[in-house]
């Protein structure tokens, strides 16, 4: 994929591990837009591009009735899944690390709903943990927990595994409970070296979930998938209700028709992989440990503080929080746009500081 | 233009006026998004092109104070703005025709505000419109009405003239309501031939308003202005909220950027109102009156219900409603995108089915 | 009835026909309340009275499977029976005049709903006046009507005969549209000279009622009454989110015993409706006229604005609207602590000021 | 207070410590109820009483310029005044025990506001526990907490000890936070052993607080008290619009005016904390330990589960949670219609089941 870095930063200059968002889109999207910018279309996602690409994502999915919608952003996603499922007293419960309990601005509670948040060791949901939540919300003095949310990556780069993610969707069948699951970085978990679900796999586990565009390739866009007959109808509605209904929806639809007529949506996950492995190696190999075993592309070092204050100078990446003896955590991010180059230089920068 | 057509559709096929949204984006946009696509930026609105789009507007408004942020809708700017005004029990004036009171699904209400709907003739707002509805809610048992909502092009295609918008803020100002001016069409407004308002005197004279990009060119993009100190506050935290807040912030910033940088936005707006001009001076040529006079990409003809059956075989439009005698409304809308060819053709097949 | 107003106001002092809540509880239910006040019992409504009192209901109204809740307010009964039964972008239709379209402080908008207001003559919808709300409301683009709200009597004091509830019960079922009467003078209703509707009658014909206490003799309490199977699903969780489930719940079931274990919410009724027409009989013999006719509880005399000007020093009441001429319509309501004497006492002072 | 139980449970059958909401009103209050209750008053709150009540109340927390509204219960008291202060993207922070977190069916969240639990080992919030929710809520991908929910006595039964809310209320003046006291068992804390506080000094120290009438003598009714200018405005809008403005305001007003006329607010409040503090002496005298020092009227025994079973049969309670060791932790709630008899038959059956 060398090609895509041509206009890439300068090495010289800082270079970003802050997130999966810091370039724009693939180029081979920005190409279909160009090629298809001036042929009429209907407006508000009705239009060929957009059918087309649903086609797809059902075949892909195995799943001819699914019900597909493309949106902007993952809150967006959450929001609009999550407050057309729920009953006004009805909640939904995720771990306290998940997106929406803590990281997208009370945007749940402001669709009127409760998030039932469950500490966890690695960011994902045990049938147990959902449990421990139905126990106690046992009358109609407390709300009513109807649906549980999980990430895959979870938001601490950890993935579900098939057998997790089974026991989780068995559980909620046997106890009324749908699930949804946020798929902002999909793409990675589903390449992911310990990864051993497919897209259609997941998709027949779960009730709803996206498939993030944004972090892995496009300009902007995530797709929904219902697979709940129950939760299809008048879906539309809850789009255009929460401003969600483009009226270009074709931006949406030829996006995720380039990233889904081919393999494109995997392989540029992949590399994003394939970049975390390289960093994470790297740094064991100088003897730094991480908080978690790297399998998707956020990576979790532990460095020391005066290390991280001169990586600093050359790196873009959050310092996730203290970890004692003058030690931190910091959080690298890989994407479908990040240089091997830029590896390279990161683990020969942090070799020079030891 | 006529470089833009390159692509277009064959006018041996259907030819759509259904809307100003049938196309993707300006070349020049494009064109921008692929030239600074791989330069790392940093997320949420916050990046180069952002910021440069937020300077260049603030020195067209002449507010370099104003508060600027690019969502990607404008059902999304309609209900962050306002949401973020009004008070639990306090609602916004709007006419029946208002996109808010009728074409949004309830967005609004499901913010938790009443819309007040006022019957208007052309779907423009007059003080004494705003007036009976303040006189009618006197007390506790009514909504307190804060603000009052306008669109400029209204959904009838008429336009605000200087001096019915200097009436409408001042009868505001005189008793404590706010006023939103949604530009979804501001473009064509701005560029009539009946306008009298510059954007920066059209700004100095409104609370807040939105600068519509999607309908102009933009892939799509709308810039929220928000002029009065108290309305900036965490404005950012609506934003995100409400899902309106895109990773990849960029996108926004970079079309809004090309739109503005130099006279792209207002050239495009001209063009589609010419366009509009040359259709309704045709069709009156020929003999068939419109609904209202035409001053911007909207045209509403008064046509032969025949006539119309026929003229739908090859052209896309809405039939707005009846008009009495085998005759009805229909609506035109002219774009940037809009080829000259195309206007000609539709006049010619019109002229032929007399 | 004379013994209930031993403790009356003086009538040299003013006099207040505003409107049916000026008085406290009939004795009787003050009695009840303190004869059982010690005894303990369960909290939130589920005490032997309220479950009492539940039975009796179920009874009168020939359902013995209608899910019954007692509240403390009108409002309080509108905003969860409406809020509990929409989708997000479901909306609920009434009269412009109906309570909840002006009269609440846009208390079903802060549930996240659209009212869709409809003018009528009468305060009565008509499937006509449904047709047209639905006929407009054809796509995703605007809320989806769902629900269709009606008063008896309504806000002007008219009730629905039979026939007429018969007819838009069928059109609702038909198009799929659930039928919510708000009750709050239901017993002024069903105990009009020209009601033709019993209890059960009107019952069997909506999917949920609410039958009103403060203004038919109790201190305060409403009691909702749910007849259709999937609108019963854990209404309490809507009822303690609303803050509507009171910890001595039985102080609406003592309320709604008494009222109801024998006639004595019908008798109360009878005797405000008496008083009215006896007021309007008196207003009409002096050669005024009313704005509509009187059958209930709330009667709408128009007299001259001197005249009105006058009686307001001796007696309280609302002034409706100007209707031409220097004359004006007035409203006056009775109710079951109405004084016969208070009646006489203002033909009299009337008959005085020709 | 003898007097009061002679219509009472017959000790023979079963006696409830479930709670202090089992029986109906002080009799002096149904007493009042009844001598003024064919008064003719103004509805909605405006009513001589009412007024009275609300000077008598102001009088008493040295405050002429606090704005009292009486609403009918405590979820509807927390849920109005904390909506009506929260901006969209604001939350409010509260013990995990806190009343709004766990036990209102989501009342909060339903308004569209996060609720930031925080775990404490007693119920009660310290200035470290609000600034641990301050430092993690950084920046506009989260809420912004804005507002302190305490209760007194809390759910625990623990009260505020004048230091400690002196600090509290400092800590929330430097943040900029503001500070809200839920007082529905306020008499039980202030006229508690261990108390401190007057209640004009409560009063000062925070912004808004309300005064629980129903869990201490009254039929149903809770004082809403705001301090802070800006929370006043246009207040009784809310009140409406959530269904808490009474028709007959008269029933609350009447029912405060009583409890403060005198002292009989504190004199009930005083004889529930002393049943308890009888309770809790006779079981630690038995050997047994209470989970936490008893100050208030709700006292936490850990018992055998035998024991526990065997008691279960004459006296109503509820099992807390398990202990370990086959005991568990019950709750004992005393109230101002306890009877000492049934204390005394409690800790003499506890004795024999030793």
């Amino acid at each position: 994929m060398a090609q895509l870095f041509e206009k890439e930063n300068n090495l010289n200059m800082v270079y970003s591990f802050k997130n999966d968002y810091s370039e724009g889109a693939h180029p081979n999207i920005l190409e279909a837009l160009k090629n298809l910018n001036l042929v009429q279309q209907e407006g508000y996602g009705v239009d060929d591009y957009s059918k087309e690409a649903v086609d797809i994502l059902r075949s892909k999915i195995s799943n001819s009735n699914a019900d597909i919608h493309f949106v902007s952003g993952g809150t967006q996603a959450n929001l609009i899944v999550i407050s057309s499922i729920l009953k006004p007293y009805e909640s939904v419960i995720s771990a306290t690390t998940g997106h929406i309990n803590t990281h997208e601005t009370g945007a749940i509670e402001a669709t009127g709903h409760k998030v039932n948040g469950v500490d966890t060791k690695d960011g994902k949901l045990t049938p147990n943990d959902v449990k421990s939540v139905l126990e106690y919300h046992v009358d109609e003095h407390m709300v009513k927990p109807k649906l549980v949310y999980i990430s895959n990556t979870t938001e601490l780069g950890t993935i579900y595994k098939k057998n997790e993610l089974e026991e989780l969707s068995s559980f909620c069948k046997d106890n009324q409970l749908l699930l949804f699951l946020d798929g902002a970085r999909l793409g990675s978990a589903l390449t992911s070296q310990d990864n051993d679900l497919s897209l259609d796999e997941l998709s027949r586990l779960v009730d709803a979930f996206y498939i993030g565009g944004t972090k892995n390739g496009a300009l902007l866009g995530e797709a929904i998938v219902i697979n709940k007959e129950e939760l299809k109808t008048n879906f539309r509605y809850n789009l255009k209700q929460k401003g969600a209904l483009l009226s270009k929806g074709r931006v949406l639809g030829v996006q995720f028709l380039e990233l889904f007529k081919d393999d494109l949506f995997f392989d540029l996950a992949k590399h994003a992989n394939i970049m975390a492995t390289k960093l994470s190696t790297g740094i064991e190999g100088l003897g730094y440990s991480l908080l978690t075993k790297s399998v998707s592309n956020q990576i979790f070092p532990i460095l020391p503080d005066t290390i991280i204050d001169k990586l600093s100078k050359k790196y873009l990446f959050y310092v996730w929080c203290k970890s004692g003896n003058a030690m931190s955590i910091i959080r690298l991010v890989t994407s479908w746009a990040t240089k091997e180059e830029a590896i390279e230089s990161f683990i020969n920068d942090l070799e020079a500081l030891k």
